[in-house]
């Protein structure tokens, strides 16, 4: 039930982004020294946080990576569904009808408010918030 | 952030179990064929039911699969334990300082959080209350 190790990673990314003044464009070296994240998997799990509009990437001089949402707009639940995909802890809840046993199921609907509530938790941590922790885990060091 | 298709076939197992009269006893092959589950998976996981303590298999004639507990006391946190291990959102909540970030990290705590309602949710939906579900939906059908 874990999240994988990309998404931690895209966690770090967009902590470190939404940490800095707006529209901060960072070097992908930049963060992935100052977030400990291997190169070749920051450029991996940039790719996926562009293509779910969460950040913009900009070429030559000056270039780098940068927001493309207020970090108050992006959710802990944006962040792991730009990397994974659907959150589902049970295959059955991807859609009515997968599971043949679906009809005589004793665990379904429990599942599903499971679901729904774990959803609603990722949905209530934004990036901002996240950032504000940040600060202040620092300053505390 | 799924659980795996062993912990769903766990979870039938023991539906199916649960339903039935106290201290019944029933053969793999037949627990197999009523929620279809293949025999080499469902000899696995009965192996990690019988481990957890949530299953005791018997040998010889009249021997079988049974209960080890009553269904009320088994809840859905157990089975999920007993097949895949301690329920983690993310690797760094398995122990205090095994990720190096921590110190200055913006997420372990919403982490934190959202782990323990995830675990106190799945801690509150017991096997007995799951098999009264099935024959609601059974009798629904």
């Amino acid at each position: 039930m874990e999240i994988t190790r990309q998404t931690d990673y895209a966690i770090r990314a967009l902590v470190h982004l939404a940490g800095l003044a707006p529209n901060t464009r960072v070097s992908t070296s930049t963060i992935s020294e100052a977030e400990k994240i291997p190169l070749p998997f920051l450029t991996k799990v940039i790719s996926h946080l562009v293509k779910a509009g969460l950040v913009v990437t900009n070429r030559g001089m000056g270039g780098g990576v940068s927001m493309a949402r207020p970090p108050d707009e992006i959710t802990l639940l944006d962040i792991i569904e730009a990397v994974e995909g659907p959150v589902l802890l049970n295959r059955c809840l991807l859609r009515e009808g997968l599971c043949e046993m679906e009809p005589e199921c004793g665990a379904h609907a429990a599942w599903e408010a499971i679901q729904n509530r774990l959803i609603a938790d990722l949905r209530s941590v934004n990036l901002s918030q996240l950032a504000d922790y940040r600060k202040v885990a620092k300053q505390a060091k």
